[in-house]
């Protein structure tokens, strides 16, 4: 393989003008900078990454931390597409990707700790955004990490932080809103962890419509996943009795579809007094039966998105924006 | 941040002594390796990766191949076990890990070779294995790489390759034998890509068993989803006429649950009237109604072993397995 001083030799420039050259320095002529370039395409040389990272200080490696620790999320391919979209402008750019997983919090903080302390790993990329995080917490207090989540910020500390996200408190207004408009006027928001920024901020949205009606036949109730699926009694009566929800709001594709059946299992329940919205749209909705109105929120640009930012390329793109749309698909699910 | 140099004068010896401890030299006598990792512990010292990658020619870092090239692989999690599987060993041996993806064979060869070129990266698993694939060509052509599959090698070519796998031809044969047990004895295996290996060789075990009967009743088609998914007409054949189709062995969960919507769309069909069984055990198997009965295959442990053969671990431990145990979950989709 060629090395830079091969480079220099048929350049014929001193190995360090031909570094230079690589970094882009202003210190070197335009027609010097032509000519190396033209030996390092002539030997196929590629700068060594390890070698420019000692030198630079910095890596061109990104890191991804992905929070493998519940299940929910193993089983959730959302977070496969996210990948999908920072590997895309990760290749564009000559930028090698680096995942950061564990079991546990504390494993995935080792996982970070290490990557940096020992990969010398600059850029970081959050797949989430939770409260009050310990991995979070850990890398924005490191000096010169560049840190991008994807998902709005939790807290005051964080608001320095870059990121990408929806905009979920419409997304659950829409949600909402699209229910009432099929006549469900009951309505349950389904959740299972509202210290995910995500769940909190669909649920609000969801809440702000049903507050902002003036009819007393609208109501909005939050229910906790868990509480329910395994006290199946308690969640016929949130269908009988007084509350009679007959719209649901998940707040995404897999509790959507658990939801689902949790109100086949239910004896009283007939599917289609019930309508179900939820997010992602996922494969999830596609397959369950009936099939689920979801909301598209787009994964694969939050994840383009959120490269372009870990790599200080965002204010090149022409209309870049911070927030990614989202879209009402409409299925089965929400038929009265 | 301590270095090296810090390390060696608190321990009392040269710098490249206590370069040697980090490697673990056979030259070093065991009190002073003893002295120079108190050192180490007490500085908080953490070898650079970078710069060891520079000094041993090496790499403590290992590459994932994922093939994002369908959307079937972006939809499934059965690839986020695997990852978890990896990256849980990986961190236990402080490796980092690298992903490699691409939404094209030509992306993801281009990435791979990125990663070899200018990350200096020696050791790569593959989360797939399929004839002909360019990128295994590519890096099972390069000199010193340390290459470990997650399937079985596909040809001679790469017999010489370390694999783990699931004993895929058995999986086959036991879910053939299941159904018949079942008394489903018309069977059809339904796939998507036989230049999967994983689908070939589950698609050879239920040949295998149905050729080794007598009985003139039974039959064992192979149906590729594609082609009856936009011709229901020609899969409602299947299921009346001469060929009576009433046991379904689906290569993985995201075929089975696709062929359940056909069933469920076919007018004759009635579900209780036929068998399905299908792999991986994925969450498609439990949310889907009726629910699927499916091969457990460990992704987590097939994971897990690539990563210790990656990092040349495999066989320090005691009782390693190449072969990763699979395991027949029984649900609703098979009750006849």
């Amino acid at each position: 393989m060629a090395t830079i001083k091969d480079v220099a030799r048929l350049a014929g420039v001193s190995p360090s003008t031909a570094s230079r050259v690589i970094h882009d320095s202003p210190l070197i002529s335009e027609p010097t900078k032509i000519r190396v370039r033209a030996a390092m395409e002539k030997l196929d040389y590629s700068p060594n990454f390890t070698a420019q990272n000692l030198a630079n200080q910095k890596t061109n490696m990104v890191g991804i931390v992905l929070p493998l620790t519940s299940q929910r999320v193993v089983d959730d391919p959302f977070f496969l597409k996210i990948i999908q979209g920072i590997t895309q402008v990760c290749n564009q750019h000559d930028y090698l990707v680096l995942l950061a997983a564990g079991k546990t919090s504390q494993e995935l903080l080792q996982n970070v700790q290490s990557m940096i302390k020992r990969g010398n790993i600059k850029n970081f990329i959050f797949t989430y955004s939770s409260q009050q995080d310990p991995v979070l917490n850990y890398v924005s207090d490191q000096p010169g990490i560049n840190c991008v989540l994807i998902g709005k910020p939790s807290d005051k500390r964080e608001r320095n932080l870059k990121f990408v996200d929806n905009d979920n408190l419409q997304a659950g207004s829409d949600a909402a809103n699209f229910l009432l408009g099929r006549h469900f006027n009951k309505l349950a928001y389904v959740y299972t962890d509202l210290r995910q920024v995500v769940q909190n901020d669909r649920y609000l949205g969801v809440k702000q419509v049903v507050d902002q009606q003036t009819s007393e036949q609208l109501l909005c109730l939050k229910l906790k996943l868990d509480d329910y699926l395994y006290n199946r009694q308690a969640f016929q009566q949130l269908l009988k009795n007084d509350s009679q929800v007959n719209g649901f709001v998940a707040c995404d594709d897999t509790v959507g579809i658990r939801l689902q059946q949790l109100l086949k299992s239910s004896s009283i329940a007939h599917q289609t007094n019930y309508g179900i919205i939820c997010f992602n749209n996922s494969i999830f909705s596609r397959i369950s039966h009936p099939s689920l109105t979801s909301v598209e929120v787009f994964p694969l640009q939050l994840g383009e998105r959120a490269a372009l930012l870990a790599l200080g390329l965002a204010n090149q793109e022409p209309n870049f924006s911070l927030i990614v749309d989202h879209q009402i698909i409409e299925r089965n699910s929400t038929r009265n």
